[in-house]
């Protein structure tokens, strides 16, 4: 089993947590681990594939050492391609496990389990994908309709309502990012539903630039690649997919709000930090890159976020709001 | 006339704005002009005698140049001794003008005013104070009790209910904290009532060091002096004292709040920054000594404030509170 960890995307809505430079998979921020070092340790590979933005490169190289090849892009073109490449150079017959680099899975035990279930069916030339039961009517995911290990149908994100009937109706799987197939499986299909893709990337790979350990695919080369997602690629496609239900207590950090769920609280509900000063104020959710002081009084269900070069406070429940403030700030 | 300003006092409720070597009074947030600075332009006098801790010297020394006689304490003895100070190194017939730094005063003409009057009250041998017309029932300050020019009684912080009773009576003022005086009465006056004081100082200025413009009291010496206003040693006995009735929209800012009623505002009532980006956020004072960029969503009525080594955030209507906050801190 080869893990595939893909670090694309700089993350907007985390900023000023999350940058380019610095994105939020490679932040560390729980207990001093990033969650690409958390999914680093959670799979305890062999092998390792790793595609992220040649930016990202030094930061990735300081937080993985062994058993890594790394592919570079110079600028991102979604997960078909990323994924191509990885299956590209890859041995046709190897067993790939493909995972965002930014997700928590807390329950490994599950988690492990529901892999091997996974690896079986990549075996036998499936495209597994891991459907996320769902605990609240989230409205920021696609849903995966499923009976057993067979998916009966593929959901874009919905609107509540919607998403309410998906929780009721206990059919309905949150679609995790997460993969499982054969490197040789993954290429057939993608061949078979988005030939485009398949060759572009195909005549990309074999120009490549690569060393010992590295793949690096410049911008000009990457740009003539369409740039889409393996579900609208593959998966929607594709009569060979099983989708294995993982009760695994998953957690996407795509959001401050999501991350305060996941971070350590003192007692009066506010983020642990040692150089907090509190004065009737709780629930506070505090991220801080500098050995600042924060002073609080008198607030309530704040997201505060100091990094080396601003500051961001906003109400909680509210975070979606970030990207707003993140392009407001660009067009300063 | 010579002005005299008093500095002392490092201001703990405007922390970390204000600090022991960065005092409120000569932090620059007044479009690049500190509230001393603001002092020193509004009376744009022909002498200075600037009495301020030693570790505030070298700031104060960038925020003024010319005639200016500078008294250090190393520790604080409260206003009555630091105004024998000034008066002690005074020509006896010298008229001084004794005002607090942390002032502002925006009616200027009217301002001017009530200075000549003092000025005549004090060539006839009169200590002079400046009784500001109160706009609310503020239980922070004492009160003055007049009629016309003439004080009937100087009395404490009130309690809510008697500061409304003072606001609607109309014979009450604010004690501004400034006064007007020939040094020769304020050292007549102090021997008077206060001897002890008077004695100690006279003893302390004695034995002074001091260069061309720099009178340096040192810890040792002054700590044989007792610590007292000069409403308790001298104002609330003598019967030489006039009260020159001030309407010239005078401010104490003493708290984030006060000053929150002074600064410059942008259309959705955030404090004017040129680095703020802001989301459905309004109301909000932000007070920055960083070149950083501050980001708000979804957030109303706060006090921010982010100095060189801490950030404090708060509820604005509560800035009372952050000298518990100062105070948690030194305890950490």
């Amino acid at each position: 089993l080869k893990t595939v960890i893909l670090c694309g995307g700089s993350g907007t809505r985390l900023w000023p947590l999350s940058t380019t430079e610095s994105p939020k998979q490679f932040v560390q921020i729980f207990n001093g681990k990033s969650l690409f070092e958390k999914t680093i340790e959670r799979n305890n590979s062999d092998k390792y594939s790793i595609i992220l933005n040649e930016k990202q490169l030094p930061l990735a190289k300081t937080q993985i050492a062994e058993n890594c090849f790394f592919i570079t892009e110079e600028v991102g073109r979604n997960t078909a391609p990323a994924i191509a490449f990885a299956a590209l150079s890859s041995d046709p017959e190897e067993v790939l496990l493909v995972l965002p680099s930014d997700h928590l899975i807390e329950n490994i035990e599950e988690y492990k389990k529901c892999i091997e279930l996974a690896e079986q069916y990549a075996k036998e030339d499936k495209l597994v994908t891991f459907g996320i039961k769902p605990t609240y009517p989230e409205t920021g995911y696609g849903y995966i309709q499923a009976k057993e290990h067979d998916v009966l149908s593929f959901k874009e994100k919905p609107d509540l309502e919607t998403a309410k009937k998906y929780l009721a109706d206990g059919e309905y799987y949150w679609n995790s990012g997460m993969f499982c197939f054969k490197a040789k499986t993954f290429l057939e299909e993608l061949q078979k539903y988005s030939p485009q893709i398949y060759d572009a990337c195909k005549t990309v790979y074999e120009e490549k630039k690569s060393d010992n350990n590295t793949l690096t695919l410049p911008a000009d080369k990457l740009n003539r690649i369409p740039s889409l997602s393996i579900d609208y690629a593959v998966m929607e496609h594709s009569e060979k997919i099983k989708v294995v239900p993982s009760d695994i207590n998953w957690k996407d950090l795509g959001s401050f709000d999501s991350l305060d769920t996941v971070l350590d609280k003192d007692e009066n509900g506010n983020t642990q930090n040692e150089r907090l000063i509190v004065h009737e104020s709780k629930n506070n959710l505090i991220i801080k890159q500098l050995d600042k002081d924060i002073a609080l009084f008198n607030v309530e269900d704040l997201i505060i976020v100091q990094s080396e070069g601003s500051i961001l406070i906003g109400k909680k429940g509210k975070s979606q709001n970030v990207k707003k403030v993140f392009e407001l700030r660009k067009t300063k």
